[in-house]
């Protein structure tokens, strides 16, 4: 409305965001620019289970990087489910939180306005914003790694459902009765389709003394407990035959977990991943067969493609600025 | 805008709208007003699974319906799955139909566009809009007949996938190698939780001459073979313990898909319509209770309700009829 302004206007830096992922096992934090390019990142390992220790690395990380660039916003995602303000971690199955105040906490700490959300939900708006998604009216993305991230994103905007609580698909049982979850149920997809049941499975393997697991125990150095998801990855990436089949077969349930999210939710688009996507199409292979073999109705509808993620294990964070930056904006602005 | 105008003005009678629903046993037609009522209704048996003949069924009932009153629009509801611009059934497991162009034969056969949409999603429509589901942000509909119609309700849109297959829950596989589906799977929920499950169920246990069987064979003549899911849902009504309690276990596996599906979409309510929905309590109670027991989270989340359908068997022909009604207009009307 107003018109164009005669004086030269100093030219300001682009606004930048901090987003900050908070895993089971590390803490990342990252400055990042509007096209969702990260400046700069730092890692810190997770202290623990206690939350205000989370709190303070936090606090520390958020301190150093706002020494070294202007940051106009601050977004978190957190490995559990937020309720719908984003005010309060109400359940963390691998943080063991529960009804954790993260947002006014980190507010007092950091003494400024913070977005909180889901982690999942962060990575699936990067990839959505910059990454695997860009285009697509509706993409599920999958993280792989200690369990299942999930989350929906249809129209450009991530469906949180009327609790907060949707995406949650690694703890849809699919083998009632089957292995013990970290949520307390049994038979959860994510007993079967992640890093962690990839581990599970390379332990069993060992421990049943098979002469298939020698490749795996000499990468372990002979101690089944050290063999873990990604160490038998790396196995499998590096051609160790039983290592592949494992991650095959890890890539079959993921299939299978698909073909049923894809009778759910009809998305364009299943994007992949965590750290077990560091496998790539030893994984995807299996899986991409596994879905298409238990997708009802196949042969006779449109197929969405199963990619692996773009923006590896920084999605978190970047997704948890982009939010923060965008959250003010009328998300029309980030239709497609 | 304009100004009131001065000149009496002849009332005219409120547009109506002819909703249809095609199931696997019925062609259900009837004439609807602007508020979800039903001023009459027809019903046919489903002429078989040649689409030419229900086509020429839907030709006699809107020209019967037709002669009595002034149809503005006209909406069909389908046992199938629709491509996303509502023209061609692309897989329907119970009609038998594959890639049928339903859509422009009605329109040649009746004269007129007519609106296609899933059954399923036309019952959820009209839950949501004169039902159970009325002033709910997300709603999930489950209608329990020969299978599952599934549909999700979000802000007031049926939610139908990037390529409009979305909602077909009952094709989610919960139980990997059970039993065998009309949809070539096997272990799809439906087949654990539908009408055709809870009268296979007691066709078993007839079969296996169970002494635990006597009254459901008394029921049906003493033939097995007639024993079907209305015939055990009409027994548990009268007070037959052995029906009871399959009617209860279908009810544990109805509660157990639906803390997957709360996993997954979080909806504040679930909506149980169809059939099997006649038991009432005797089904509801024990899907309560599984739910509650199955859902990730259990204690640390809002949980949804879980209610039965209001609108009965018409849901289907109203939805239909509504949605043909107001397809034309902003969907942001009826939004709440």
């Amino acid at each position: 409305m107003c018109s164009s302004r005669s004086d030269p206007v100093p030219e300001l830096p682009a606004p930048l965001s901090l987003g900050i992922d908070i895993g089971g096992s590390k803490v990342a934090a990252g400055v990042v620019n509007a096209e969702g390019e990260v400046l700069e990142e730092l890692r810190r390992a997770t202290p623990g289970r206690d939350a205000r220790a989370v709190e303070a690395v936090i606090g520390e990380l958020v301190h150093e990087l706002e020494g070294r660039h202007r940051i106009d916003s601050v977004g978190i995602g957190a490995a559990g489910w937020m309720d719908l303000p984003g005010s309060t971690v109400v359940f963390s199955p691998h943080l063991a939180w529960r009804d954790e105040p993260l947002r006014q906490n980190l507010e007092a700490t950091l003494h400024r306005p913070v977005l909180v959300t889901n982690d999942a939900d962060a990575a699936a708006w990067a990839e959505w914003r910059f990454g695997a998604g860009r285009g697509r009216d509706r993409m599920v993305m999958l993280t792989l790694g200690t369990g299942i991230g999930g989350a929906l994103v249809i129209d450009g905007r991530v469906e949180r459902g009327s609790f907060g609580m949707a995406g949650e698909f690694g703890h849809q049982i699919i083998m009632p009765g089957g292995h013990r979850c970290e949520c307390g149920n049994r038979g959860c997809w994510e007993q079967y389709a992640s890093g962690n049941a990839l581990g599970r499975e390379g332990r069993e393997l060992a421990r049943k003394h098979s002469p298939m697991a020698a490749g795996l125990l000499a990468a372990a150095n002979g101690r089944p407990k050290n063999i873990t998801g990604s160490v038998v990855t790396a196995l499998a990436l590096e051609g160790e035959a039983t290592a592949q089949e494992l991650v095959a077969e890890v890539g079959e349930w993921l299939g299978l977990g698909i073909a049923n999210l894809a009778a759910a939710l009809d998305p364009a688009l299943f994007v992949i991943g965590g750290g077990l996507s560091a496998a790539g199409e030893l994984l995807l292979d299996p899986t991409r067969r596994a879905y298409l073999r238990n997708l009802t109705g196949r042969g006779y509808r449109q197929e969405a493609l199963i990619m692996k993620a773009q923006l590896g294990p920084s999605a978190g964070l970047v997704g948890a600025a982009d939010l923060a930056r965008t959250q003010q904006r009328p998300l029309e602005r980030y239709r497609r």
